[in-house]
């Protein structure tokens, strides 16, 4: 497990020790770290962040939609990142927020046009994320850019487990909202894989190290309330868990 | 006017001479360089690029459109930007590609939640903007995103001319392609003037400094081929111009 960390002003990757207690830079002039004597950041800092809409069999078959033949892919900003523990705002402009449980990907190595037989290659690693949405923007405008955009609505982390530590090809993936689970599926249900979703997306765009693609939501997306806790966990990663203000 | 430039390894925001023959770097360590021994780079390093949709009266009506209450934004990729004099990159998977001139500002102070009416204290300067888009990928997706993110699909340029030198309330914006106008209006068409639209966008997400957020273009797009020259021309500004390969 990899993750991104501050002491006082040091801003730094590390690994974490097997209890998770100790982490220990990944710089030259690292060292080793107590937990509790660090803040945990954004395990990465994405030029962009490419998302997928419709890509559950079982969120496509509970919205009576047809399965898509191709990806349908749309954006959300770098500033509307957030880790682990920090606080989801509940934007004034909006009357409904939704939570979106997704595994996502960071990206590890810059390139572009590659076949999902190499996918794996340009892949750092697989961690959390959650698609926060304003429901009723999303609505409205028809394009999903100013609904998904605010600050604050793409909690991603805690960690980043690398590439060769994860299969992702049937892992649980939940949501919880204050403990109750919303969102109960398995990867195994995702109409378009990762390494074909990096097929695609590079075909269009170069994808540069620390860059995010998420994989689209399971079915059972829900309303938010302020002072809501949201917990995204994935099997083999971990919990990412944000407070709504 | 200023830029930015590349001499040899050196990368560097510089300010251009009247008469456009040379350029003083603009940091500490500067010197001045004969604008023939440098190449010109896009004018910013954009975090994210915000555009509007339909945004010209004259576009609206061409379109026999509703006039929009609210923009409705979208955003292309850092990855997607060129400058001017680079080559657009015709994709296999697109058999469409259009030009649409727009005029762009570019942030030059961190910031959120900005009024109308302090919008200047934000903005850096203005340049052209290309918002390249594959029709027929745009029309298939309904969401915007893949038919605009292409590598090369973000032109931008060629310099900024800075805030307090540009009145952009009434200036003739042209599309020429292979020198035949295409696109013929004035900003003074805009449904949400910049103002306004920094004010909207800042009430969403946080700009960061370089951000490019693009206005939206007047009526006449169309189609672009292989070996075309497109030109955007912004009184005022200058010519932003790219062949189409």
């Amino acid at each position: 497990m990899m993750g991104r960390f501050k002491h006082d002003e040091y801003i730094f990757y590390g690994e974490l020790s097997s209890d998770g207690n100790l982490v220990t830079s990944l710089s030259h002039d690292g060292g080793t770290f107590e937990m509790s004597e660090l803040a945990l950041l954004p395990p990465a800092k994405p030029s962009k962040i490419v998302c997928i809409g419709l890509n559950y069999i079982d969120h496509a078959i509970e919205l009576g939609m047809d399965v898509p033949t191709e990806p349908v892919i749309f954006m959300k900003p770098p500033s509307s990142v957030i880790g682990s523990g920090d606080k989801i705002v509940y934007p004034a402009m909006s009357q409904r927020v939704d939570y979106e449980a997704e595994l996502a990907v960071v990206i590890g190595k810059r390139c572009r046009n590659i076949d999902h037989e190499d996918a794996g290659d340009v892949i750092a690693g697989y961690t959390c994320f959650n698609d926060v949405t304003a429901r009723d923007l999303q609505q409205k405008d028809g394009q999903w850019t100013r609904a998904k955009s605010f600050d604050t609505f793409a909690p991603l982390g805690p960690f980043i487990v690398p590439e060769e530590d994860f299969d992702p090809s049937d892992v649980s993936i939940k949501c919880r909202v204050n403990g109750e689970v919303r969102q109960d599926s398995s990867t195994s249900n995702l109409i378009f894989d990762m390494p074909h979703l990096i097929e695609f997306i590079s075909d269009i765009m170069t994808l540069e190290v620390g860059d995010v693609i998420s994989t689209g939501t399971p079915p059972g997306v829900g309303e938010l309330l302020r002072g809501d806790v949201v917990e995204v966990e994935i099997e083999g990663i971990g919990t990412l868990a944000n407070e709504v203000i």
